[in-house]
């Protein structure tokens, strides 16, 4: 059972006005960084804050009425737990969410508070799955798949519409693979109105496993990725046959890259990304010559990144554009060289946000010592001078935690 | 010279395709937070990441042949620069851009990269202001004023056009009042085609000229607040006679409650606002009982906050949510008193990220000593939770550096 143009208009008709109709945002300057004309389809302004509305709401549509009465049950530390929970609470049908034991606090609270039975069973994802079936079967609940069931793909598949109706002309368009629910509808709904569109898909190094598959590999995926949210270790069976016929190409992100694109959404178009929702703009970054000039969509999937996550991100960010900087000064253990470092960073605009000055741990000779300065500079020639400035007053100073290093 | 429905209609069409026609979203989650039914228009998703760029491209537009010639001048540390500086090469008009010498790298940085000439000159905004007046003298340029010129106002008020399109049955919108060109313009369009929605301004306690103004006070505003874009001393004289006429009233907020709005944006709804482009947002979660069930749009101003700051903001908002604590733990210096208190910690599900353990700097007697341990906590009755099984075995614990401390 596949899923075609009928099926995708008959979920856009079924879930409107209980999704959020998203808006396609022409990024003028990730267009002028890479080199394309790049426009951003915003499913992180969905209502639970990802592209899993469409799907689960378009599930729950589908059910009987008897079905409705029993209840729906699915397993997921993530977005999926809460497009369902939410739009479940919202029809009006008991919903169970599977979550794994270690699954973050706020993921757990967030969906209670979409009014779902959480239970926390499974020390493994396959676990807490098997956990979920076996509810389902004892209970009598139907099980909401994440990607492979042709009601979820065809909800999904609604993005494709309202792409084309934004942007008739669209050359190219990126979207990232976890197991494929959301490309595989996406591909359907827009190659079937448009064929002459190429669709990209984007997974992390770490999990490529849709990528595999396609390539008869055997699929063998694992880690820890910032893009947590397609960290799929097998697609589906439906979705893997869509994305074979309709997709040119699967490209592969690192994880340095998926930060620098959430650092880039942030600083440059003001929007929160969470890893996975990110991978597309990362795609087009590290692949920017195959874009150049073309009108490019770029499927922003998601943005339930964790704030202190989030927090942490944009800081390290700033280490790795020389915006933020470790120094590490040798000095002589005498008075007064401190002043002389503070006032040679002073000088050239450096804003001094913490001093470490240790003298009985660094691993150095008696009467010397380290001091370790963390620096606000202005980009990576900044730091260069600060440092060429210290060594000209015979203080050996490098850069410690930024690419810089080594 | 005001300003009314027919100027800003002309805007409307004279700007089209120039700017970003932005989307208004409905905020499912801080529409439950409050009460009300939000809709938040996203100026931050604008080209430059401000309205500023409506003003700026319609004040560019109504220039005569010789004026562009000639070129324009602007003083702006903030978004009326990056807007002109945009806009002006777009449009092939010579810009100069005279900036305050404390105008951050960045800043100065970003309008060049618009292809704006920068002058760099006054140790205060009225300086650098007086400077671009003279060098406007001198060189015969243009000056492009930030708020108080017709074609400013009418650029701006396009945006309520927007707004009453995406919303019709609109009863209350919030909007930032800095100069009060945003809300000027934006009441202008309103109240000419609904004169029933109400309107609130909103300005931060340092800066509440406006307000003074128009209570018949004094204007006496200063200090450093984190809505730098609407920290206005002295507001425009065609502004406040549009805002006299045709705004309800003029709501105050704090500092802190600007902080909580930009995490609050950040988290719920996955977007990025500066200070001042969240205090309409500070407003209503400020005085949410007038807003009560009401369809409320809210002006998000700009996205345009420096990522240190962001991630700093973000950082400090879990502090005082209780989801990251500073705990200072009175030990007698004696082997394994650590490892008790990490493994308390631990039972509860607190993730400890750093430990400083200082003997000899701390203010207490020899044999004593303090740990500070920083822990991500779940919530406030987590942390409460921490302490009163520390207390239990019999060491003192307390947090620092939160609002649950003293």
């Amino acid at each position: 059972m596949s899923v075609g143009l009928a099926e995708i208009r008959q979920a856009a008709e079924a879930i409107r006005g209980q999704v959020v109709r998203t808006p396609l945002l022409r990024a003028e300057r990730l267009s002028q960084l890479y080199g394309c004309e790049l426009h951003l389809k915003l499913e992180n302004l969905q209502i639970t804050g990802s592209f899993k509305d469409r799907g689960a709401c378009m599930k729950l549509q589908s059910l009987s009425d008897e079905q409705r009465r029993r209840g729906v049950i699915a397993m997921s530390a993530g977005n999926h737990a809460q497009g369902v929970a939410y739009h479940a609470r919202r029809l009006g049908i008991p919903a169970t969410i599977v979550m794994p034991e270690f699954a973050p606090f706020l993921k757990v609270e967030r969906t209670r508070s979409f009014g779902a039975r959480v239970v926390l069973t499974g020390d493994t994802l396959d676990a807490s799955a098997l956990a979920a079936r076996e509810i389902a079967a004892a209970e009598g609940l139907t099980f909401v798949h994440p990607y492979d069931d042709p009601a979820v793909i065809a909800g999904q598949g609604t993005i494709g519409l309202e792409l084309l109706e934004d942007l008739p002309d669209l050359d190219t368009l990126v979207v990232p693979i976890g197991g494929g629910g959301l490309c595989g509808g996406i591909a359907a709904a827009v190659k079937a109105l448009k064929p002459g569109v190429r669709i990209f898909g984007v997974e992390v190094e770490l999990f490529p496993s849709m990528y595999q598959v396609l390539h008869g590999q055997e699929p063998h995926a694992g880690g820890t990725t910032i893009a947590d949210g397609i960290a799929v270790k097998l697609p589906g069976l439906i979705t893997r046959e869509l994305v074979r016929e309709l997709v040119e190409e699967i490209l592969l992100v690192d994880e340095i890259s998926v930060e620098q694109a959430i650092c880039a959404l942030a600083e440059q178009q003001k929007l929160v990304a969470e890893g996975a929702g990110a991978t597309g703009v990362a795609a087009i970054a590290a692949h920017a010559g195959r874009f150049q000039g073309q009108k490019v969509a770029v499927l922003i999937g998601g943005g339930n990144i964790d704030v202190r996550l989030l927090s942490d991100v944009l800081a390290r960010g700033l280490v790795r554009d020389g915006r933020l900087v470790n120094l590490r000064v040798d000095i002589v253990d005498k008075p007064g060289v401190l002043a002389v470092i503070t006032r040679i960073i002073g000088a050239t605009g450096g804003n001094i946000m913490e001093v470490v000055h240790q003298r009985m741990f660094f691993n150095v000779p008696a009467k010397q010592a380290e001091i370790d300065v963390v620096v606000e500079t202005k980009n990576a020639e900044h730091v260069e001078e600060i440092i060429r400035l210290l060594r000209a007053e015979g203080l050996n100073a490098r850069v410690l935690a930024s690419r810089l290093e080594g």
